[in-house]
């Protein structure tokens, strides 16, 4: 009975990637790109027309975010602004890496506004105020194993990723450096600045994202929700409330401590987190698996202290409710599908769409 | 009679903008991305999952174009591949300046697939195989005088950009660096690699694209027509027939050498180049203008010798035909409708569309 059930899931989630793919074609009454936010550095001196090529005088504008919108007819209330993680752009919510479609296209067939976000020195928004030298160190096959998709060159039994070469090939060339230092500050402010411009707004934020995702929610109540996928660093305490430091095999997860005052506004709006499988629960041996224990188990603490405070945060370990296999990318896993039912769920509940 | 019909266009254009801003949704079968070419360095020695941070034996893809595509209903038979300039990213045929709708959704209202590049190094492929310094040097004055808006701080009279602060913060803010070094055999085999993911295709290129245009052309038929806007570099010529160096009061521009067997798959092929306007007919001591003169002068030596192997390139040089105050962006400046058409009227008379 289990097995049939799930064989009739399976199905069904292949006839509905049929049917989105071959019936429906999507609808955009608007779209577009702009930039959002950032900083603009003056040389001193007078520009000279004729020695273009010195600096003197001339202006830069950097630390902007990049953004592509796409707005459906009769779109919900709320415009949904997705920020990607660490070594991501915005394709994080584009086309999954064996070619499906992702959040982006998931949710305008719901009915949302899209806002996809390059953070500040990511990306289309490369052009950063501070110097980087760039290094193409081979790093692969730990990103293969930090985001779960097995212990390389092994997928995990039953994981939720495509084990072919070309969806392989894709998911490492979904990956584009730092042009510059990873900053917070820079990143939420410019974040703040898209809100503004779409008006408010759903956060969908991944891993590193998780962090600029509540430091914007503290700087621009135009954030209405946050629904964050594997959160992986940035989670913010009042100071009084910080976390012991939690080791992992990987490295040393620290709270960040801010101003309990500006804590208060994560209270204020309903936020959903999730992590998917093959975590585990007690200290592994191995880096990438260990450093999602600890992960995971911060953002419980965090989500028992803002809800002590009177907050609405969720955490959803997947398999806990029976959605097995998920790596570190749920939106474009093999079941995003199923993924994108809890979240409308969560929006629904919220009154959010 | 003259003024009368200008301004009865300018009508005409206002009146076909909010006709497309605010009446007609945009109807996509399909849209995604995906990344195309590329290589893969390895590090010598063996992986060791619990040394993560240790470059042994893992992976690294670089050097592959990153490419957003849309398809429309009942697409006309070629896609568009669109590929930027110096500095820019697939912004450049998105959003204007100033908002309105750029090449990207000119074209698919037009019936087009359209496919749009970020070249390997640049934007969201950027991920390079070659180290690079990125230093954020204040150059924007150059910028605005190179693309000719005007003489910093003066814009040109009649220039077809928006003269407005917001406008002038989105065109500095849709550069973004190069992440490696510029090279055109590196951008052509990724752009080889589109046309391949496309299918045989109309390739739109942008000032230093246009190198990187005729190169794949050379190595992929499947490129069936190419419209140049301001080709600013990479003119390649029979190596025996390559033409004296030009000096400008900005640098030295010289045509590249290439075997003729090669050579002779631009004259198999329909090829359409813009040049805008304030381009003087004389040397001029403006580096930005005399830059262009050059540029214009070698489009023209170039359509001659391809012309004379039995080629098909024409040259419009914007004013030449009525139409004034364009930049080095034709596609973006505030006539972009007229310059559309243009276009349109050429992949019409090649039987292209």
């Amino acid at each position: 009975m289990k097995n049939s059930l799930k064989i009739c899931s399976i199905c069904l989630l292949a006839t509905s990637i049929i049917a989105a793919a071959q019936v429906e074609p999507l609808v955009i009454q608007e779209q577009g790109s702009f930039a959002a936010g950032g900083t603009v550095i003056t040389a001193p001196g007078q520009f000279d027309a004729k020695k273009p090529l010195d600096p003197a005088g001339q202006t830069y504008h950097g630390d902007h975010a990049a953004v592509l919108y796409q707005i459906p007819p009769h779109a919900h209330k709320y415009p949904i602004v997705m920020l990607h993680g660490a070594g991501q752009f915005s394709r994080t919510w584009e086309s999954t890496p064996d070619g499906r479609e992702g959040f982006q296209n998931l949710f305008l067939r719901r009915g949302f506004a899209t806002y996809l976000v390059d953070q500040p020195r990511r990306g289309s928004a490369g052009r950063s105020t501070v110097e980087s030298t760039l290094t193409p160190k081979p790093d692969e096959q730990l990103w293969f194993n930090q985001f779960r998709l097995g212990v390389w060159p092994t997928f995990f039994k039953g994981v939720q990723f495509a084990q072919d070469k070309e969806a392989l090939n894709q998911y490492f060339r979904q990956m584009t450096p730092n042009t510059g230092p990873f900053d917070v500050n820079v990143i939420s402010d410019a974040l703040s600045a898209v809100v503004d411009k779409s008006g408010p707004a759903i956060l969908f934020t991944h891993s590193q994202g998780g962090g600029p995702g509540w430091y914007t929610a503290m700087k621009n109540s135009k954030v209405k929700a946050i629904v964050a996928f594997e959160p992986g660093s940035g989670f913010v305490f009042p100071e009084n409330e910080l976390p012991p430091a939690m080791p992992s095999a990987f490295d040393t997860l620290k709270g960040e401590p801010v101003a309990l005052d500006k804590f208060m506004a994560l209270t204020k709006i309903p936020i959903l987190i999730f992590y998917g499988d093959n975590i585990p629960d007690k200290p592994s041996a191995m880096p990438a698996q260990d450093s999602w224990r600890v992960r995971l188990a911060m953002a419980r603490q965090w989500r028992d202290v803002v809800n002590k405070h009177g907050g609405d945060v969720q955490v959803i370990h997947l398999p806990e409710i029976g959605i097995k296999g998920n790596t570190h990318f749920p939106f474009s896993d093999l079941n995003n599908v199923q993924i994108a039912d809890q979240v409308s769920q969560f929006l629904q509940q919220k009154h959010l769409q």
